[in-house]
């Protein structure tokens, strides 16, 4: 028996293995795949179809433009790897994705994450598999792979053991719902343009109380919708609630 | 002289030029560049290291855990490529990417992409360079990598000549301002789940009206503030302003 703990395992399904590993292929998280602490397999959909020319998809019921894949092999795809992982679907009609549901998700097992193409998947497995639909932003992409590379990637910077002690999981955009302070290094004058005083000053308690003002400027001009949220969640504790 | 259009034209400034091409070397993205729609450069930031030991980072001024990408070395490397393509930093602290960025990128000459890594970008650079920050959605990545992929591959898919007829740019999620309506495929019955009766019925008037109806209810109950947006702009159309 060994110690050594489950790696966090990710199945991707897709029309596009060779998408996979992408990014995911290097630096940290690539590392932290060779180093078992993560681990990536892929699904062909397509080898889950039983027509004779591969086909994944027909066209929508109703009519309209594009292709939608079809539910019965999408289903066959996902049935082949379900466990009690999380089923997620990449959609632009999923709920957004945030830091809070990313900390959830790298707390778990890991996560099968299905890829969308076409114009989408039949609604009718998103509902029978019960499928999280997660979208990463208000814009449209060629297929989910990229974005559920960018859920993986955000999931396993926070698994124990990936970040080391260049990087931090700490003093970060989203972990207090504000946008971070903005940052400073070496050299202190650079075309002109100084660190700002207060940085250099060696005076702690100026330094923190600097940055959090800076965090809420910055949100409140950049992000008035997470300000507004940061400031009713302060409100709420406020009261004891 | 040719009369091909000039490719649409992406330098991506990194650490990890192996994440590249990644996802966008795939699929019809990928068949886009081969086609020479559109051309991807990578610059590898620790070229431009002036340093033996080739580092591009050091401490936060002012405390805190992580390291802060030198001004420095950053201006050096967008300077090698800078010309009159918008310029674009990929942070949680930027603005959130919106189809309309989009679609305005896609029908420019291209971009640079820089691709951050560490804590973050020194902020002198950032305002000296005029860089719009851009962010992909409010969770934390590894780095800006896959983020700058999310963004390229979302304006190549709408470059003139690389969606298919199996694909479609319009009557998608956004496009409106509201999520897409539900889609279905065949077969008619699937696990005792039937095609909504509408989609099958030919009446073309009776679809369009329900899924227009499907798209609001969608987008009230899973995303109410975009709901909100667009019925605040129906509101301002009504007025005649």
């Amino acid at each position: 028996m060994s110690d050594t703990p489950k790696p966090w395992r990710v199945t991707a399904l897709t029309l596009f293995p060779d998408a996979f590993p992408g990014v995911l292929g290097t630096s940290i998280i690539g590392g932290a795949e060779k180093s078992g602490i993560w681990q990536l397999d892929t699904v062909d959909i397509r080898d889950f179809s039983t027509n004779r020319h591969r086909s994944v998809d027909s066209p929508p019921s109703g009519g309209g433009p594009g292709m939608v894949l079809k539910p019965d092999v999408a289903a066959r795809a996902i049935d082949s790897v379900a466990d009690e992982r999380p089923l997620i679907y990449m959609t632009p009609r999923g709920k957004p994705l945030t830091q809070q549901r990313v900390r959830e998700l790298a707390t778990g097992q890991g996560l099968i994450v299905f890829c969308g193409r076409f114009e989408g998947l039949d609604q009718r497995v998103i509902e029978a598999r019960e499928m999280e639909e997660i979208s990463i932003g208000d814009f449209v992409l060629a297929g989910g792979e990229v974005a559920a590379q960018v859920m993986i990637e955000a999931c396993v910077r926070l698994l124990p053991g990936v970040l080391g002690d260049a990087d931090s999981a700490s003093d970060e955009s989203f972990e207090d719902g504000l946008l971070e302070y903005p940052l400073y290094t070496k050299p202190r004058e650079w075309e002109n343009r100084n660190i700002p005083d207060v940085l250099v000053s060696g005076d702690h308690q100026k330094i923190a109380d600097w940055r959090r003002t800076q965090s809420e400027e910055t949100t409140k001009a950049r992000r008035p919708d997470l300000y507004e949220k940061v400031m009713r969640d302060k409100a709420r504790k406020g009261d004891g609630q």
